[in-house]
């Protein structure tokens, strides 16, 4: 991936999901032991899996969450809670197991995998992928957040960390994100590609007050108009206004997609990553589950214009890959639902009249 | 429980939530490294299930759910897809470990257990919960479904079967249904103890057409006609235009309640039968989570009125238990948090500015 030409390539080689195997999955759905469709969201998760790894025997026994870690310039700005010390430090509470993220993954089975795409730090611990692009982005306000060829380098990671835990066994992956200040640039990019106003995609992020959220509006807006000119494109977007660890899952729900493999989308930073994934390859809307809609007040937007629905509204807000743990789980319920129930033929029960 | 003064005793003896054991829950979890709250309903679910057990050292690893089973006089009026025989062949088919809700209890971890209150055929079967109080109820429209004093014997099963599973060590209790027509009788509790007007109330069930959807809601509306002088009391209604098995999932909440211990209500039968719960002893709501938005559409007009959340909406309108499973899954999950994540101390992280 080391051209805009190679990563189209890559894109254009993503299909759509096999409708035959989803019409079987169905069919198979259709004569268990309940009222037709009576499972909702499961029967759906698991029909398109099915139909995505093409054959009712999908299973999701192995799942892998890939936290992408990145520091953004933009922080300059005064938009957080937190200061940006505490992407490292997140970052060492992801390998010794003690953030939201670990427990929800030992909760569903999952395994935690943790990429410094662009910490801000140099970082040197035993089990973190270093796969650091650069440290850190620029002051989006100030110009570009960093190089076209910066946010492919990004991607690219992404798919890579993604191949690599297919290949190793992974039936199923979910996003996560680590980076103080990053509802910020997710803001920018969901404001340059949906497209919306800032104002009405903006939100509190880890928790700011009625002051600094209308200084981050302010600074959303001025990193649009700083860079007006390289929105055009989802790749020029994401260089200008994005952010590393955004490049990453962006990358790793392109790999997803490309074997196809379900990746389960976190919250509303993994949501800005799918969406200039989508911007490069519709197609991967067909292996994306959303995990859960965000208290981040932009995320409904989100979901609203594209049409789509997330999974689970429990008010959500940590980032990290937690909300795609809880999905995987569903997601599983769901393969299990197909895989383990009993036909009206087997158990006896007479169907609808 | 053999008198509704016993009744009435027992429900005066169910306490409100421990509000100091609630503030130290909520103040462990705001010391988690993660910002304030940002775990939502998670958080929700930890902190109330430690007010209800007395300590921050609560578990659920227990996990029972009380499907019980029944049958109604009213499917004689034709308004179900299924015919009643499918109720004894559920009864099987739980009990053989084939269905929808023994999927997800061993999905997360449940163990099942079958109670017979009132299924409308002689059931001996090992395993089987054999408690009928009478084979079925009578048809709701040309009288009372049954009498005050079956009403009070199905919630002392209820009760019974509860205070059983708790004794026998579970930590947390999940209410499931299985009746051919019970949405029908479900309605009608709602509509007279909401209340609400039978069309705005009643659904169409495990999938029924819109003749049959009219003639469904002619059928509350007369129900309610006919015993209009035996509405004015929860266990009037539930005896009048109630079911066998919703008295034993009201029951089962009023014992959760009893002994402190968190019920998760699923869908829209189960809600009928806790709203009954509710009107007999307010404080009951203290104990409950309530699982899903069923996809009945009168389940939205339930919490609306009621004021309450539930934690699921993924179009479920199975019951059985399923959506209680899936999340007795997530009160696991909110305890984990509240046990296993590293405080902002122990991590060395730093909090908000």
């Amino acid at each position: 991936m080391e051209s805009v030409a190679e990563l189209q390539k890559f894109c254009g080689e993503i299909i759509p999901l096999d409708q035959a195997v989803l019409a079987r999955a169905q069919a198979r759905l259709d004569n268990l032991t309940k009222p037709r469709g009576s499972l909702g969201k499961l029967e759906m998760l698991a029909a398109k899996t099915c139909a995505m790894r093409g054959t009712l025997a999908a299973k999701v026994d192995k799942k892998v969450i890939l936290t992408f870690a990145g520091d953004h310039g933009v922080v300059a700005e005064g938009i957080s809670a937190f200061p940006q010390e505490v992407t490292p430090q997140m970052v060492y509470n992801f390998l010794a197991g003690g953030a939201g993220v670990n427990v929800l993954a030992r909760h569903v089975g999952a395994e935690v995998r943790v990429i410094d795409v662009g910490v801000a730090v140099p970082l040197a611990v035993e089990g973190l992928l270093a796969r650091k692009v650069r440290l850190g982005t620029e002051n989006m306000t100030k110009g570009p957040a960093m190089t076209e060829a910066d946010a492919l380098a990004a991607i690219k990671v992404g798919i890579e960390v993604a191949q690599q835990a297919i290949a190793d066994g992974a039936e199923i992956l979910g996003t996560g994100d680590m980076g103080i200040g990053n509802t910020t640039p997710s803001a920018a990019l969901f404001a340059a590609l949906l497209p919306a106003a800032p104002a009405e995609i903006t939100g509190r992020g880890t928790g700011i007050d009625d002051e600094t959220l209308a200084r981050k509006i302010a600074v959303v807006a001025k990193a649009l108009a700083v860079n007006s000119d390289k929105l055009a494109t989802p790749l020029g977007a994401l260089a200008a206004v994005g952010g590393l660890e955004i490049g990453g899952i962006c990358g790793a729900i392109l790999a997803a997609a490309h074997q196809r493999t379900p990746i389960v989308v976190d919250g509303f930073i993994s949501s800005a990553a799918a969406l200039v994934a989508i911007k490069l390859a519709p197609n991967v809307l067909d292996y994306c589950f959303f995990s859960h809609m965000s208290a981040e007040q932009g995320h409904r937007l989100f979901f609203e214009k594209m049409g789509l629905a997330p999974l689970l509204h429990l008010d959500l807000r940590l980032g990290e890959g937690t909300g795609a743990a809880l999905s995987m789980g569903l997601v599983d319920a769901g393969l299990k639902i197909m895989n383990e129930m009993a036909t009206f033929g087997e158990a006896g029960v007479s169907e609808a009249e």
